[in-house]
């Protein structure tokens, strides 16, 4: 998939949402315990409840991986579920890797190659604190995407993002202007935190044709409108994630209308700011 | 095992080396290949090699990842062999984790709660790009090591890592000097890797106590002597890794003795090291 392909598919579901799968095994429906995998099928209900509403989904791979190797099992039914609907959405296996190069090679094959790994992700997250031959193996895959941790969402992201050069320039900008040399707007995207929206505006400036991964929010407090308002491109450049509050919108048996009717009403919302600038 | 631990296996065992299990399916001998899981029998090999000369062994999450769940039962039984030699060996993940905090602690179970996850490393390398509460939930691990990404071994790491604030400061500097606030000598150590020895001395001014994770000695080109002028302490403070030069030293049927003999060619040379420097 493309840019443009992630693009028309933003306007044919009038979305942009990604839905995180931050699959918990501590906090999913007590009802679901009793099946034989009950990640899974957590997981199946949520995307059969989400897919009108949804163009992404983003399993958070540090909650599959621990449960071991039970966990990635879940993860690969999971995966295999989502190639059933290959032309209507776009995954991202949440990952944030990168290391000296023939590594990162190791972790694209890890994500992007089915025959060797069992795993077909469009898309995955990548630290990019080694540089650019740590970045650059993700970007060897037709097709496939890196998306590059620039401004994240967390309070820790003051420590070293904003760390300031002579000329004002912080650590993130510098992430921004090298890292998207490397890669194209139809192979490389930019991690942005939805609490630091009015930032927004200055990372456009940099990269004004990438799309962004947005998460932060709902349960971590961030403002859609206000992420929409700095963050919108001409081709939408915005995937704005959502996890816990569609995930966990019930514990209860009625999880799956709950979390529909969540994504339902993100969905809208979207819907709404993508006719107001003109982008369906 | 504490920092005293790990000393006095130094010094037992009369070496800092460090081998790293990056166990590339496609790089193992060929007769290997007709056995049931030949990456763990290759580890196992390797580890019954060079045991008596290496007092760590860190598995390249990456190279198990990318042959998927097939590849995790790899690194399971490699291990739960490990376990056996719980006393003389201390093991580290290779995984460049780090996220926000909710999920760094999941990936923190995936490497040390061996109920959740079936792994119990002693250790794991952090990524330190998104801050303080992306490194702590490693360090809440009592007995548990996080081994933090300062100054790294590949021609990347000049991308950000020497990033120059307007004190002339640099982000590896500033990485140190934050994160070793957040642990102690006891739960954290530092990556530098052998190409940038010459760096060590000032590094050895901002974390003098800490254990230093070297990696880059051998096919890297990294100078072992020139590691332990600048960067040893009066508790050794230094794991030297090297990966592909004991693993693939032969692709023959002698790649055991082959292996070995490169294992204990290092470790000799550490112990006039350490000898030299009156620590054993």
């Amino acid at each position: 998939m493309n840019r443009s392909d992630l693009f028309h598919l933003i306007q044919k579901k009038k979305s942009f949402l990604c839905v995180g799968l931050d699959s918990d095994l501590n906090k999913i429906p007590k009802h679901l315990l009793h099946t034989e995998d009950p990640v899974f099928e957590f997981n199946k209900q949520i995307i059969e409840a989400t897919l009108p509403y949804a163009v992404a989904y983003k399993p958070n791979l540090a909650f599959y991986e621990s449960r071991g190797i039970k966990g990635l099992v879940s993860l690969e039914k999971t995966m295999n579920y989502l190639d059933g609907f290959k032309e209507e959405v776009f995954t991202i296996a949440d990952a944030k890797r990168g290391d000296i190069g023939n590594t990162s090679t190791q972790y694209a094959v890890s994500v992007f190659d089915k025959k060797a790994s069992g795993f077909s992700f469009d898309a995955i997250t990548v630290a990019p604190y080694m540089g650019e031959d740590s970045v650059k193996p993700f970007l060897a895959f037709p097709g496939k995407w890196a998306i590059v941790l620039a401004l994240t969402s967390n309070k820790g992201s003051d420590d070293f993002q904003l760390f300031k050069d002579e000329n004002d320039s912080r650590l993130f900008e510098r992430v921004l202007e090298r890292t998207c040399k490397w890669g194209t707007v139809d192979n490389m995207m930019f991690v942005v935190g939805a609490t630091k929206a009015e930032m927004l505006e200055g990372i456009r400036k940099i990269v004004p044709g990438h799309f962004l991964l947005v998460p932060g929010v709902g349960a971590q407090g961030g403002d859609l409108n206000a992420v929409a308002k700095f963050g919108l491109n001409d081709h939408c450049g915005l995937l704005v994630n959502a996890s816990r509050s569609i995930l966990f919108a019930s514990d209860g048996t009625d999880f799956v209308e709950k979390a529909a009717l969540e994504a339902q009403s993100i969905q809208k919302d979207m819907e709404a700011i993508l006719l107001k600038n003109n982008l369906i």
